[in-house]
């Protein structure tokens, strides 16, 4: 411990010690970045000056109906002008975002309503109606809403609320914000998709989502003025903390309401985006887009992938196209991204399919975390040898604060000094990670693992596969046995006995899917495919 | 303040909190980076797990010799590889980091050791006379001695006390490394040079030089594995940082024991260097080289230059030769550089002398600072109008704990919740600082201000002008006059009435220096001009 012999005097005071939060990025931004775009949606265009000023609005018109410092306001929106601004204007104002999936059902959006104690709802005016139906279903208080209309994608106000533009209009663009005394403070709620039970309310502090954007433009090779197109829903891990980041380095968000290959190519070409985030989905997207969607553009675009494994061949026809993909891992309660595929320029001389295989793997620790390992069931390190398997833990600085109103579970989840992904995984001898499964989509047949994502990415590699997913199917003699779902591409065909066949010649027998289902897959709006679901129709398939 | 209604179990664990030290970079780059080159000096040549290993001998071998958590541990060596890894093996066994520079003379020698309490001191062979001198001076305890020699470059170990490599080679290479467990810990002692009276013992945390090394790569545009050359003396604000962040960019630190041209054209077109910072000396180094010195490269090199705003004369001339130099500014007091000269590419197409003009401006707070504004003397915030001038205050994570032992002075330099830097300087309209002088370099003259560097500047637009300083000469009509020293370009010549004439048809009158002096200026070993030798020299000039 560096304490020295007199350490009188040398104490924190206002001018040595600033609790760190990403607030003070956009207002360093919009001085040094004053007159640099800094969002773009649809026909909006702000500069980091007017950027600044209309978040310092929709601080202020929230503190003016009543959001004191440690409320709760909840948005439901694409990544539109409006939820951009939230990234920064609701804590501006002291109070902590909560960015909720569009997509909920309306119990499940009554419960977080009811659970985060919502102050504010900022809706856009193409949700309204589960909010409105969640609202009537409250108990207790419920919060004000503020409607989100976007006329240009043909989303017209109400009328029965007010709405954002006019509610901003009535903001301070001077309002002085609250920044944290703390930075332990509380920042955002984030609620955890919840496959089962109800969702749980991750807290993030200022600390760790200020120690995220100082760290990923290191992984991410960003230099300074990237343009980044928001194509992660910002209510995912508020998109990885990216919007936090950009003002950091003087960057553009291109905001994107609907995802498509479409959009993604027009962004690249039109506004120059060099950087975005997607699940595999999107990568998916992007190879086997129309041709007509497609557009030229002669920078290399750099692309986060995460959510679940990238597939080789999606990652050897991606690259083809001036896309450099790099994989990253982490969860809700690791605000996003804390480990990352970091690649090394000895492999760049490997065969196209070692490179896949090798960008396949979830890697190591980004550098604003402090450990992320695989442990055993003792919680000792296992062995680095590729084979063995373990779970996934993590410390850091970016592990959230815990569940809101659930000491229990995050009790549970810090057991041990570290964080606990419930994710399996090998480690390898350079130590990097590769996720051999979520726990719960393990298959075990006949007493044997089995990992779903190796089963996928032997079905991936098949020339009519377009995407696919494995879970267990009950089975009287082994217990479970692989259960293959599986989109073809268009105008492409397989059969069942082909697939089967194919796999047999890369899998060990009782790896080899029983039975494949041709289907499309249930995905969330992340673009994570809902295994839940497909387990459900393999107990009868 | 962002509490909610309910912040039970949500404080921080071990799990989601580690205290920042950029000593977490080198043991991440121990796995991450493992195999790729950490340290080059002269022959040797070092891995991450080779860098890692070497540090953790140190750190060892020094708590071996009983160094303890908070213990001093100085070294007085020139940027060869146990200064380099000096930066992590001193505090990895917890003790403090005291660099000091090689050239001070024996008594201030003698004070900085008898205040540090240095229980060890790492000397190079060249300066272990004076270091043996001050022992024999000193009161009380007396630090150990460990000599590092230098063979290849012809310093001998004296055989008198422990050399370095044998002394890590008792270190054991898996000792387990003093973390802080408080990032306010303390990590460096850096004793300012003082022009006058004692000089001050600066204390830096974990947490300042964390957040520099996280900020810094941002604004000097790092991408992974920069290739970065010692030319800052690491006695001088721990180089600016720079040994600390590397290892979180996976990047190579070339050691330079003696800085010359052909020293740094080598390193760029051998190593690859890419990145180095200088003072304004170094550029103009650079720029006069003689031809046998100078090597092609194909890569720019980036130049993070400090001490003094480069004249545009110097800017102009290296800018064409490859390199692109961007000013930054700080103190001892702020860990090295914590504002920058922030381009905006919008100036590319001005003319070179109105870029050179840009580029001699401080510039703007880096990433990790709060505020880095101007204020006058009641504190107030000046008018950003390019005229008005007052003094450069700042705020944020990159400020010295204070002075050790003096919290009197501590005090003092933090009045109203601001570092005070002493320096005068304007504020343009954009926000830029730019330094007009010291407080105690400003030249008084009939009542005028006149800044020296304004008078530096007109000089040196002089075709024979190789270097120039101006100061304060007494004089009995107008108080004090300006009085130049001028070092001329090899095979050139100038008479003061030339150079008089010269910058009487760029400046007011009253700021045309009224003597001219031709000779070598006095400069300290980081290349800063030490004017208060100039000074003596101008009352009688």
């Amino acid at each position: 411990m560096g304490w020295m012999a007199d350490e009188k005097g040398l104490g924190k005071c206002q001018a040595n010690y600033v609790p760190l939060t990403p607030l003070s990025h956009l207002q360093r931004a919009a001085t040094v970045f004053a007159d640099h775009t800094a969002v773009v949606y649809g026909s909006h265009r702000a500069t980091y000056k007017q950027y600044h000023a209309r978040v310092s609005k929709l601080a202020s018109a929230l503190a003016g109906i009543g959001v004191m410092p440690g409320d709760v306001v909840t948005t439901l929106l694409p990544n539109t002008t409006a939820q951009i601004e939230a990234s920064f204007g609701v804590p501006a104002c002291g109070a902590v975002l909560n960015t909720v999936n569009t997509r909920l059902d309306i119990g499940t959006l009554t419960y977080i309503l009811e659970h985060g104690e919502a102050k504010v709802v900022m809706v856009d005016s193409q949700f309204l109606s589960p909010v409105e139906a969640a609202l009537a279903l409250m108990n207790g208080a419920v919060p004000k809403i503020i409607e989100v209309a976007d006329p240009d994608s043909g989303f017209l106000a109400s009328g029965r609320h007010p709405e954002y533009e006019d509610f901003i209009s009535k903001g301070n663009d001077s309002y002085s914000w609250v920044m944290p005394s703390d930075e332990w403070e509380s920042l955002a709620l984030n609620y955890t998709s919840g496959t089962t039970g109800r969702p749980k309310g991750v807290v993030y502090h200022h600390r760790g989502a200020y120690l995220m954007t100082m760290g990923t433009p290191i992984s991410w090779r960003m230099v300074l003025k990237p343009v980044f197109m928001a194509i992660v829903p910002l209510f995912h891990c508020n998109g990885w903390n990216h919007t936090w980041m950009m003002p950091l380095l003087g960057g553009t968000v291109v905001g994107c309401r609907d995802v498509s290959a479409k959009a993604i190519y027009n962004g690249i070409a039109e506004e120059g985006v060099s950087h975005f985030g997607g699940a595999p989905i999107v990568l998916n997207m992007i190879v086997n887009a129309r041709a007509e969607h497609r557009r030229n553009f002669d920078h290399e675009v750099e692309i986060f992938t995460a959510g679940a494994p990238p597939a080789p061949a999606t990652l050897i026809g991606i690259e083809k196209l001036g896309f450099n993909v790099t994989q990253v891992y982490g969860l809700t309660e690791t605000y996003g991204h804390v480990v990352e595929c970091l690649w090394d320029s000895i492999w760049d001389e490997l065969p196209e399919s070692d490179k896949s295989a090798l960008k396949a793997r979830q890697g190591v620790a980004m550098p604003m975390m402090d450990v992320t390992t695989v442990v055993d069931s003792t919680g000792t390190q296992i062995p680095m040898d590729g084979k063995t398997q373990g779970e996934i833990v993590m410390r850091g600085n970016s592990v959230m604060k815990g569940y809101y109103k659930n000491p229990e579970a995050t009790e549970k989840s810090f057991v041990g000094g570290f964080f606990h992904s419930e994710d399996i995984a090998v480690q390898h001898s350079n130590s990097m990670m590769q996720i051999a499964d979520r726990m719960k989509d393990i298959i075990i047949s006949g007493g044997e693992n089995i990992s779903s994502i190796e089963v996928e990415g032997a079905i991936m590699a098949h020339p009519a596969v377009s995407l696919c997913a494995v879970v267990a199917k009950p089975d009287d003699k082994w217990g479970e046995v692989p259960c293959a779902f599986v989109e073809l591409l268009p105008g492409k065909s397989a059969t069942e006995t082909e697939v089967i066949a194919f796999v047999r010649g890369k899998l060990a027998g009782f790896k080899t899917p029983k039975r494949v289902v041709f289907q499309d897959l249930p995905k969330t709006s992340t673009g994570k495919i809902q295994k839940f679901e497909l387990r459900v129709i393999a107990k009868t398939a």
